[in-house]
């Protein structure tokens, strides 16, 4: 049991908005992804996690992690961010670079070793957001116990596209928030293993939502990642002398990808998780958009300002935009979503093909149209 | 046997055109209906009709009836055509008042009762061109006898949406042409019907294309419909007056809407029909057209200048529009019409029901997308 604290303390928060899925398209385009749309609710998924983490962090302490393309947008999106607190990471290459680079950047701001970083997605959905605001207050006092903390997911069913954490002995409570030693991190496994994972409730999914000293997760990556890190610390630098260089910097470029899960989670030891029913969502296609959504009494969602009529429709997304008129008949779990420059048809159980649509896309030299 | 004759001597020919159906929404729409809309190849259907007929009769003597909203459009689309040959129906009022108009006015204009007057539909595909030009051919030759000719299309199969025309006699034979004399005219008939229809092999879809000279059809109003007849007189020395009233005259608008089937044919007597293998269709529904367009490997027909890229996708049509794109993933026999206002998709075996969809979207005021 650690002591009980008022107050967080000195703690920083790493969203990473760098991300730019095709599963959404034509909704989601390299130019606006994810986590810059409003899917569900009034405002975006980055906007929409940013105001769930703000009774715990105030924005002069909230960095956004994203690519050269897209800080305007987060600019746009977040006029309460300073504009120092957007980082650009200089091209893709996986979570670990990004969170080192963070990590040296907040280093650079904090009072000590012992401020707390808290790393978030910018393109998941959160219905409970008290609770994640709980595990979050736990996962910073865990933090400062010198443990990696993960937040992991209670699996509502055996997802194969996520990666796994199985929970060990139990570490500590707080506030009634039970808190575990990691056990294990499985990568995505095969439909019986999850089965088995979901049934055993010691599983959790792994979606990316961890806490840290700025102390413990520099020395891992000192320790695991020793290139990476030297490299990243010439690019903090350079960055600090131009922080949105033409290209690259060199030694940004010369970095292997990697992710924090492979680079060091694996890895490391003395790693807690916090499990948390939380209403998760990573809206990872159109059908688990749909299953988001309010739906009418015949189980159809509409989304955007098109006009919509429907005969003998049913359980079915439609999107329609700028008044245009969308007229359907005999539908039944299909999702139909219109842009202005781009129309996508398909029955619900196809969403995860939207992937393969776009690659034939990309193919067929109809680029400007991702 | 009747005489053989090198030319058709004095034919004129009036064209339908004044049909607005909804099964073709929402490409087919209030201000452009399906006749003037090019489905089927590079011209309209009126275009279309127009050119067939031209081997046998040039445009001086063909006549296009249409209602006053569209005769603009009828004369762009016909530049050849002299511009008093478009007839402006002032209202509509069904088939036997705008035939019998079309024949009052063409009396004015020709030398004879003799001179013979075919009527023909503009929305119709015809795919073997020189068999109804044979047909026609004969049927002139038919009507200079005395006779009612009706063209009797050899029906494919048991369609419960025409009706039937049983022949009776055979009548005469011209180039290779079997005429008959009808035994009767028969609604729409139930399928069993339809089936028996078929399988006697006795029986016609009635497309209403028909031949007669005007002294036979004047006659045949004067007997049958006197009041309508006086009416139509009266409209006929009024729109000579002023071709293009600001209303309907006072007595078109007194005249009771009533078909030429019901209203003459099936009261008259000494009735040909000429049993024609056209390659017909009237286009009566996305199903129909689907039917008659050129389809790739997959069965897909492609509609429009839309751009098109399906994963999966078969025997659908798909039409787009103005480089728009259209996506679509695991489509089987679906419609899907874009158009620049307005979107539709239905499975095809749905295709009649866009007429009660149209009715829908009036009924939800909703009718500038009509």
């Amino acid at each position: 049991m650690f002591p009980s604290h008022d107050a967080l303390g000195e703690v920083y928060v790493a969203i990473l908005a760098g991300g730019s899925g095709t599963r959404l398209w034509p909704l989601s385009r390299q130019a606006r992804p994810k986590q810059f749309l409003s899917l569900v609710g009034q405002s975006s998924l980055l906007q929409q996690t940013v105001a769930r983490i703000t009774p715990l962090v105030p924005p002069e302490r909230i960095l956004v992690l994203t690519g050269p393309d897209h800080a305007p947008l987060v600019a746009a999106q977040l006029p309460e961010l300073p504009r120092e607190n957007i980082l650009v990471e200089p091209s893709p290459k996986g979570t670990a670079p990004c969170l080192g680079l963070a990590a040296l950047r907040l280093r650079a701001r904090a009072s000590s070793d012992q401020a707390v970083m808290l790393s978030l997605h910018a393109d998941h959905v959160v219905t409970a957001e008290e609770r994640l605001r709980a595990a979050l207050r736990a996962a910073v006092f865990t933090a400062r116990e010198g443990y990696l903390v993960t937040v992991g997911i209670v699996p509502g069913h055996p997802e194969t596209g996520y990666g796994y954490i199985e929970r060990g002995e139990a570490l500590a409570e707080i506030a009634g928030q039970r808190i575990y030693h990691v056990a294990r991190f499985t990568e995505k496994p095969p439909l019986e293993e999850a089965q088995r994972f979901v049934a055993s409730g010691r599983y959790y999914w792994n979606t990316g939502y961890f806490a840290w000293t700025l102390g413990r997760i520099l020395g891992e990556f000192r320790q695991w990642l020793p290139e990476v890190t030297a490299r990243l610390e010439e690019t903090a630098a350079l960055l600090s002398a131009d922080p949105n260089p033409e290209a690259p910097p060199r030694p940004w470029a010369e970095i292997q990808p990697i992710t924090i899960d492979v680079g060091i989670m694996e890895r490391a030891r003395r790693i807690a998780v916090i499990p948390c029913d939380l209403g998760w969502s990573d809206v990872g296609s159109w059908a688990a958009l749909h299953d988001l959504l309010p739906s009418d009494a015949a189980g159809n969602a509409l989304l955007g300002d098109g006009l919509y009529v429907g005969l003998d429709t049913s359980r079915s997304l439609i999107r329609g935009q700028g008044g245009r008129l969308i007229a359907t008949i005999g539908l039944e779990e299909m999702i139909v979503v219109d842009t202005a420059d781009a129309l996508l048809i398909l029955p619900k159980s196809r969403a995860q093909d939207v992937s393969a649509l776009v690659k034939e896309l990309r193919r067929r030299g109809l680029g400007k149209y991702l």
